[in-house]
C-alpha cells in the first residue's frame, strides 16, 4: 500500500490564515515535517501525527534537503499519509518544487497545497499593499541570499513603478540598497524591513534607500525578515484609525482567540 | 454605532482555498460585496446576508470602483458588518489599496483579510512553481492591462532567470510576447495560458513565446487569464504520475467535496 504526501503552506503564521484544505491534511496527517514555525499551535492541528522538525533558520540547516526528501519518500512508500509543512507557499522560494520532483521520480503519490505567499502577505502585514493604482501595477519578489543570483537582475530594473520584494535578503541589505542607488533610485525611496511578519513578535522598521544603504541597524531577533523596497511602503504610515491587517490592536487581539469579534 | 468591513481575499475559487479567518468573516458577514466568483458555493457561508455583486470583467463594468467604495462607507457608517470579497488577494493588483484608503478617510473601522494570491496559485493550479532552484530565483507579477504601464518594465527585463506572471493580460499577449522577443527573450521560451484556475472549467494551454507571438488561438470562455512565462514553466510536462495541485484526476475529484480523502 503506498501513502500519500501533502506539501502543505502554512502561510505567515498565525493558525487561522491556514486554508481549510491545509487544516484538514494536518488533522489527518500520520507523520508531519516542518520548517521553522513559529506558531506551534498550528502543529497541535496534528494531534495524531509524529512531528519532526526539519527547517533550516538563517543558514543553520537542521536537515539536507536530500534528506528531507529520502524522509518523504521513505514514509510515503511505507504508506503513510505525510504532511510536509512549509511556511508561506512551497512554490515561492520554498524548494517545493524540487520536492514534487522527488516524490515523482519516486512514484510517490502527492500533492501541492498552497498557502500565503510571504511575499504578499508580510508586506500587506505591515500596512503595505505590494500594488497600488498610480504607484506601482507589478511586484518583482526575488530571493536576496545569493549576490550573484539577485545583482544583475538589480541592475536591469526600472528605478520606478514596480514594488521589490526580497525573501531571505536581511544580511545583503545593504548592498541590495547600494546596487539600486547605483542604477538611479532615489535614495529616498521608502523601504520596509518586516520581521516575524504575523507573529506577535512581528517587528516592523520603515525609512529610506538611503538609511538601508549605510546598514541600517534593525534586530530581527533571529526571525525571517521581509525587505519591501518601492513607493507603496509609504503607505503604510497613511493607516491611521484603522485595523489594517495585523498593524493595529483591534485587530492583534484578533489574531490568537480564533473566532474573536473583529470590532 | 460603527460597523466592521473586511476586505477579504477570496484566493482561487475553490471553498477549501479560502483561510479560516476569511470563512469566519463571512459566516458573520450582514451584507457581501462581491466580485464575479466562479465558485457561488463560497457565498454560501454567508447565508443571512444581503449580497451584491460590483464585479467587472474583461473590462465590463458592473459597478464603479468610488461606488463601490461609497457603499462600504455607507454600511458601514450604518453599523453594518460588511465583506468586501475580492478574487485572489486584496493587495495584487485588487484595488483593496485604494478601498482600505477610502474607508480611512471616512472613519469607518475596517481590516484586510488576505487571500491566496492567483499570481501564485494560477501557475501552480497549471503545475508551474514560480520559482525553482537552479531555473528561477525570482518572479514578476504585473498587470498586463496598460501597455503604457507594462511596455518599459518588459523592456528592461533580464531575458532569463525570472518568471513573469501577468494578470489581465490576455488581450495583449501577442504584444507582449513580440515585446519580449524583441528584447532578447528566447522564442522557445515556455509559455502557459490559465484560464479559470482552480475552477472546474480550468483550462490551460502551454507552448513557446514564439507561437504566442503569432496569436496564439485560445479562448477563455469568458474566464480570467494568467500568462506565465519562463523556463520553469517547462516543469508543468514534468508532473506524470502525481496529483499536482489541480492538474491530475485524483486531485480534481478533490475540488469539490470538501473533506474528501487525498488519496
Amino acid at each position: 500500500m503506498t501513502g500519500f504526501v501533502s506539501l502543505v503552506g502554512a502561510g505567515p503564521g498565525p493558525v487561522d490564515l491556514l486554508t481549510e484544505r491545509a487544516r484538514d491534511r494536518l488533522e489527518r496527517a500520520e507523520l508531519v515535517l516542518h520548517d521553522a514555525l513559529v506558531d506551534s499551535p498550528m502543529l497541535d492541528l496534528a494531534p495524531g501525527a509524529q512531528r519532526f522538525y526539519v527547517g533550516k533558520r538563517a543558514g543553520r540547516h537542521a536537515m539536507g534537503q536530500r534528506t528531507i526528501e529520502a524522509l518523504m519518500v521513505r514514509h510515503g512508500r511505507a504508506g503513510r499519509r505525510v504532511v510536509r509543512l512549509k511556511a508561506g507557499d512551497p512554490f515561492v522560494l520554498g524548494r517545493g518544487g524540487e520536492e514534487a520532483l522527488a516524490l515523482e521520480a519516486a512514484g510517490v503519490p502527492y500533492e501541492v497545497v498552497p498557502g500565503l505567499s510571504t511575499a504578499v502577505v508580510a508586506p500587506a502585514l505591515a500596512g503595505v499593499p505590494v500594488t497600488h493604482r498610480g504607484l506601482s501595477a507589478a511586484f518583482l519578489t526575488l530571493s536576496g541570499h545569493d549576490p550573484q543570483a539577485f545583482l544583475p537582475l538589480l541592475a536591469s530594473l526600472p528605478a520606478q513603478g514596480l514594488t521589490l520584494v526580497v525573501l531571505m535578503g536581511f544580511r545583503h541589505r545593504a548592498r541590495i540598497a547600494s546596487e539600486l542607488v547605483a542604477r538611479g533610485w532615489a535614495g529616498r525611496t521608502p523601504v520596509a524591513l518586516i520581521a516575524g511578519a504575523g507573529t506577535l513578535a512581528q517587528k516592523v522598521w520603515t525609512g529610506a534607500l538611503d538609511e538601508l544603504r549605510v546598514g541600517q541597524d534593525f534586530d530581527p531577533e533571529g526571525a525571517p525578515v521581509t525587505l519591501t523596497i518601492g513607493e507603496t511602503v509609504a503607505l503604510a504610515s497613511s493607516w491611521q484609525t484603522a485595523p489594517v491587517l495585523g498593524a493595529a490592536p483591534p485587530l492583534h487581539s484578533n489574531l490568537s482567540p480564533q473566532r474573536a469579534e473583529p470590532s
